[in-house]
This record gives C-alpha cells, sequence and structure tokens, in this order.
C-alpha cells in the first residue's frame, strides 16, 4: 500500500537537492571550520557563504544568523539569554496561550525561576491584535515572544504589526516562526522583530539543524559554553552538512513559494470545504490568514482524535491530531483549550498539513477516507457506549 | 595534490558505513518519532533501536543514554545541570587546569554564578593522581569532572581510579570523553563514572550529533525546555539520520578497536622516534598512557607554530597547533601553560593524530615534510631576528 504522508508541519523529507547539497560535505569536505589548514579553511568558507544565503533568504544581515541544532534551541536560546541579560531591568515578559512546548515550557521554567509572564489569550481563531499586546506591556517587561504562524490550528499571527508595538515601547521582539519559514514569505527586517527562530526540518532541510536570527545590534548569552564558535554565542564544532542542507532547502523554498502557495492554498481550501460538509466537523483557525497547506478540524463524537488517526493510517494515510511533540499523549491540546472548545472537542483534533509533492489524486483519496473513517470511528464509539468503557468514561465526565 | 590529512583529533570524515546506514532516513524513513502513524513508529523504533546499540557498545543500560547535539552540549547539559540540582547540597566543583573548552569555560560561567571550582594541576605529563583527586573534596563538593583523555597532548587519564575515589566520598562524577570513545575501550560500567560526554564527529559520525551517559538512578535537568524528548531531558525532534550515524560509527570504531589500536600505535611511536631526533623537538604528554593514534611535541625556536602548520598545509599535510578550536587564535595553549611550558614553548605545539586512513607512505611523507618545514621555519625566523618585526617581537618579549 502507498503512503500518503500528509504531517508536513511535524516535519519532512530532506528535498533532493537539500541532501545533494550535504552530500560532499560528509567524507569529502569534513574539515572543521577551526582548523587553519585548507580543509579548515574550505569549511569555514562554507560555514560563512552559508550564512550570507540564509541572510539573504529571510531579508537580514549575514551577522545577524546564528546557527543553532534546531527550533527548539533556538527559541530557549532567545528566551534565556534574553531573560539573564535584562533581569536587572525587569522580569516581565508576555507570550500568547497557544505557543509550541519549545516556548510555553522554557516561559515556565523561567517562571519557577521568579519571572512573571503574561500569556495573552487568543480569540477563537487564534488570533492577537497589537492593542492587546499594547495593554500587557509593562514598565518591566523585558521581552515579548509571540509565534509567527501556529502548529495546532495553522493560524497566521499579524507579527509585523506586533512587532511595532513592541519596538514603541522599546520591548524586545520575538518570534517562533518555525512553521511559518519556507512556507509564507519572511522578512526579517521588513517584519521588524529582534529575534526569529526556524528550524530545518519543517522545510525539507536535514534535522537537528536550526538558526537564530538576532536583529543588531541586540546581543546573545550562550546557553552552551566552549570553544567559542557562532561568535562566543553558540559553542560547539559546527554541522556543516546541515548547515549547507538547510541553506539550499531554505532557497528551494523561497525560489518555490509563489506557486506552491497558490497550489497548496487551492487543494487546502478544497479539502476543508469537503471535509466541513461532514455534519460535526468545523475548521479551526482563521480561514484567511492560515499557511497555505495546513487543514485543520474537529471532528465531533469520535471520542478522541487518535482513533480517527488510527483508522487513516491503516489506510496508507499519515495525519495527526495536533503538534507532533503531543501527538503520543493524549492530553488535550493547550492550544485549542486556549481558543476555547471544551476537554472534549479539544481531544477530537484533526490536522493534515499538505506539500506540493501532494497530489490532486491523494487529496481526494483523502477525502473520502476521513469520510469513511469519522463514520467508521463514531460507529465504535457508539457501540462502546453501552459498554463498561463507556460507563467509565461517562462517570470520568468525558 | 594529494591532501594528507592527520587531523583526527580535530574532526573526522564519516565513515563509508556511517553514511550508507544514515541516508535511507533523509528521504525515506523521515518520520517525527512523535508521530503515532506508521513513518513515526518506525522513526521511534529506530531511535531506541540506536540507544540500545550505542548502550551495549559503552557497557551502558538503554535508559542510561541520552542524545544530544554533541560533545559541547553534553559537557554544558551534565555540568549545568548538576550544578543548579545540587545548589543546595553544595556549591563546590572539581575539574582540572588541562579541559577541553567545553568543560573549562562552562565551570568558568559557572564561578560567575557563584560557585567555586578547584582546578586541579597535572603534572608535565598530564597526569592527575586519585590521592590529589581525594585532597581537592571538600564536604561541599557536589560534582567532579576530569576528562578521559586530553586534546591537546593526548594523555589518558586514570578514569576508573578517579571515579572509585568520587565515589567513596559519594560525588558525582562526569568524564569527557570526546577525545577517548572509538579510540581506547570504554566500558561505563567498568569506569564506574556517573556521566559521560561523547561526540560522534570524532569517531567518523556526523557532526551535529553526541550523547550523554547518565548512570541510574541520577537524573539531569533540562538545559533547553520544549516537547519533551529524551525523557524530559532534552527537548527537539530527534536528529534520526545524525543517531543512526553515530551508532553505525560507534559500533564500527569498537569492532576494528584492537587492530587498529595496534597499527596506530605502531605509526604513532615510529613518527614520535623520528621527530624527536630532531633536535629542539620535545615529546608532549604521556608516552606510556596515550591515545594510539596521538603524536604532540613542543618544537623550539619556530616562534609559533602556525608558521610550521601553514608550511605543511603548502605541502598538502593537515595537521595543528593543539585543540581545533583554539588553532585559529595565536593565544598559547592553556593545556601547554598547565603542564609548566612557558608562554613561548606553548606557542610552538605540533598536533598530528593519526587514523587507520594514514598509510606507512604517508608517515614516511610527513615526517621528512616536518623535518623539512622545521629546517624552513627556522631559517626563516631567524632571518626576521634583524629587523624591524624581530626588533618588536624582542621588545614585546616574544
Amino acid at each position: 500500500m502507498p503512503v500518503i504522508y500528509m504531517d508536513h508541519s511535524a516535519t519532512t523529507p530532506v528535498s533532493e537537492r537539500a541532501l545533494a547539497a550535504m552530500l560532499p560535505y560528509f567524507r569529502e569536505e569534513f574539515g572543521n571550520p577551526s582548523a587553519v589548514y585548507g580543509y579548515g579553511q574550505t569549511a569555514k568558507n562554507t560555514l560563512e557563504k552559508c550564512r550570507e544565503r540564509m541572510a539573504k533568504a529571510l531579508g537580514a544581515f549575514r551577522s545577524e544568523i546564528y546557527f543553532t541544532s534546531g527550533g527548539t534551541e533556538s527559541d530557549n536560546l532567545v528566551i534565556r539569554s534574553i531573560a539573564a541579560m535584562k533581569r536587572d531591568k525587569g522580569r516581565h515578559m508576555i507570550t500568547t496561550m497557544i505557543e509550541h512546548n519549545a516556548v510555553r515550557r522554557t516561559f515556565e521554567a523561567l517562571e519557577k525561576e521568579g519571572y512573571s509572564v503574561t500569556y495573552l489569550q487568543p480569540d477563537p481563531m487564534g488570533r492577537i491584535t497589537p492593542e492587546q499586546l499594547a495593554q500587557a506591556i509593562r514598565e518591566d517587561t523585558i521581552l515579548i515572544s509571540i509565534m509567527m504562524a501556529n502548529n495546532v490550528v495553522g493560524t497566521v499571527l499579524p507579527i509585523k504589526e506586533l512587532a511595532m508595538t513592541a519596538r514603541k515601547r522599546h520591548v524586545l521582539f520575538h518570534t517562533d516562526a518555525v512553521q511559518a519559514v519556507g512556507h509564507i514569505p519572511v522578512n526579517v527586517h521588513e517584519l521588524g522583530v529582534d529575534f526569529l527562530s526556524l528550524s530545518a526540518h519543517k522545510f525539507h532541510g536535514p534535522k537537528g539543524v536550526g538558526a537564530v536570527y538576532c536583529r543588531i545590534p541586540n546581543r546573545l548569552l550562550p546557553m552552551q559554553t566552549g570553544g567559542g564558535q557562532e561568535k562566543e554565542v553558540r559553542s560547539g564544532t559546527e554541522n556543516i552538512p546541515g548547515i549547507v542542507g538547510m541553506t539550499e532547502a531554505l532557497e528551494e523554498a523561497v525560489e518555490n513559494l509563489e506557486g506552491s502557495s497558490v497550489y497548496l492554498t487551492g487543494l487546502r481550501d478544497h479539502i476543508t470545504r469537503e471535509l466541513c460538509a461532514v455534519p460535526g466537523v468545523h475548521r479551526t483557525g482563521d480561514p484567511v490568514n492560515r499557511l497555505p497547506g495546513f487543514c485543520s478540524f474537529i471532528v465531533e463524537n469520535i471520542h478522541h482524535s487518535v482513533f480517527l488517526v488510527n483508522a487513516l493510517n491503516e489506510r496508507g494515510i499519515c495525519v495527526s491530531s495536533g503538534s507532533a511533540c503531543s501527538a503520543s499523549s493524549r492530553e488535550a491540546s493547550h492550544v485549542l483549550l486556549a481558543l476555547g472548545y471544551d476537554q472534549e472537542m479539544s481531544g477530537e483534533a484533526l490536522r493534515i498539513t499538505l506539500d506540493t509533492e501532494n497530489t490532486r489524486e491523494e487529496a481526494e483519496y483523502l477525502i473520502s477516507s476521513v469520510k469513511e473513517c469519522i463514520a467508521l470511528v463514531r460507529a465504535r464509539e457508539k457501540k462502546k457506549e453501552g459498554t463498561l468503557e463507556g460507563s467509565v468514561r461517562k462517570a470520568a465526565g468525558r
């Protein structure tokens, strides 16, 4: 049975072009950029060339790009670093209730260290307004961190306006753009953000590599110290093949952005229309300001999305219930709860995230399969109602 | 001109076998281990299989292995984590004066946060004795971190005895084994250490991936929070291709350890004998307890090793002055200063680190080239003595 992969928000395969670009750096051009001889200098040149290309693709200066091991490290580096550096200025920070765990758990950890954090409440579509942000800013606010695109409902947030609000009040602004980069236009200087996090494996680059944009003249404190690589900000031998793959994948994504966006928006809207025609299926997130290939729903009366995701998996379709990181736990998504869905509905989410690799035929197969599986799961769940498991659930208020 | 690479302590090319093992995980088996469908579960199984294989190669239990982005992260994770977790018990830690910067700079950073650190002074060959360690342990000592093999002079330290000394006094013991793993036998349970750091690219695995051994029932606090991967210790989507490559490379290195050790020791001793016959050339480090392929010297009267390294580079030979991370700066090595060499001699180090890829013919070419280049650099430097540059140097006491 051929597998249809439609969970591109979780991870993507490395593109052929990115992998081809990486290959020579594993065995032939394998030098350590810190070494002074030929191999080392070639590696150093490659590293700096990648930094320049990444900067160009993001509308940044070369000196504003730092390489990391991924989106989680990038988020942690910015938030923990600014918290430590600015603690004498203040201990208040602002974020939203719908951030990825890499941001959310990091703020929670800082709360335990004596920082105070305001979690902005989004509207039911996942939107945060500049006015809302302005109201939350205090004299002692040292950092604002708001994601560019949400990983559970696909809503794209107005980062340019939010960053401008922060700038007016002289507060540093970070955006976790892990879901956005390579999928919608991202120009850091136009956005006016101070910091931006990205992860290669979300746009057909390799896993284990990411980057931080840090606007001049801001600086970051290292989280890991050592050989002093990345201008003392991030020590550790540079992952040259990974960085080369990420750079190539980003350029490829940016080059194809316009065409892929049109194609994916069409496919997304078709799937969304078709599935929303099923009774008890509702789209989640902003219908207009959303990621091009991002379909997300609540499917009522399936008890939990894991049943639906498993049923689809048996038909060779890979989709998910929400964010990949929490997919394996049955906890209700904190994002959906924040949007106002109740405990039960928050456990009934379905996320289908498309890529240009996905054909129209695959979309049709998906639509019919989802419809069939919803019916199947609902029938099964209905049957259970009379059973012991059903009684236990009912007693537990679920 | 063919290039002869003899700087394997800086970094190594990925082995053919490791790269072949990695390749399917970039594009075919690319799933996110947190996902519940087939691709995700395959990735999860691969991840856990690698953990088991790594554990076996190191003499550990599977649940004692955590994957990281490299040696620097592993060192930072252990040291910063234990410092934070045990701060109520005490704020004193012990390390040596000859650690890699990933350990040294991390302790220096913690000193600024109010911790007190004892830096053990090695003997001129880079040795630290259990008696020395025992004397330094205090009531409030919470962690001891001593490297297994030194990256500048190749000395192998008596980790088993040092760890036993720590254990007797109920102090946690970490070893940075970045230069040792894959090069000498490393069995963590036999060594009796609590924590061990390793880095894949030092034993023909890929860059950007490493691991920490954490002995049961010790625990680590996360440095980066997020999706909760690696049992909440190290969040971030797992670098599956990197982890697969590291595992394969470690198994390959361990399988070949005996044979390669005999071969490398022979080659090392031959090169060392030949070069030490040159007047003013001295071997550094322990002659017996040393890494098999590790040749290290002080070459007097060359003013600075960068001249010698560059001259050899012009002949297609890649060697280094000391650790890769500090190779590009002209600062004298803190390791050599700690061993008692003066400022000038510490700047005149030469490091040649071999691998089984290096042939006997290459070794002969290296020997004759080093001899010629030493003569060349010394003649050049002598000539400069009457010049302005020479006077400036003299005035600066160099």
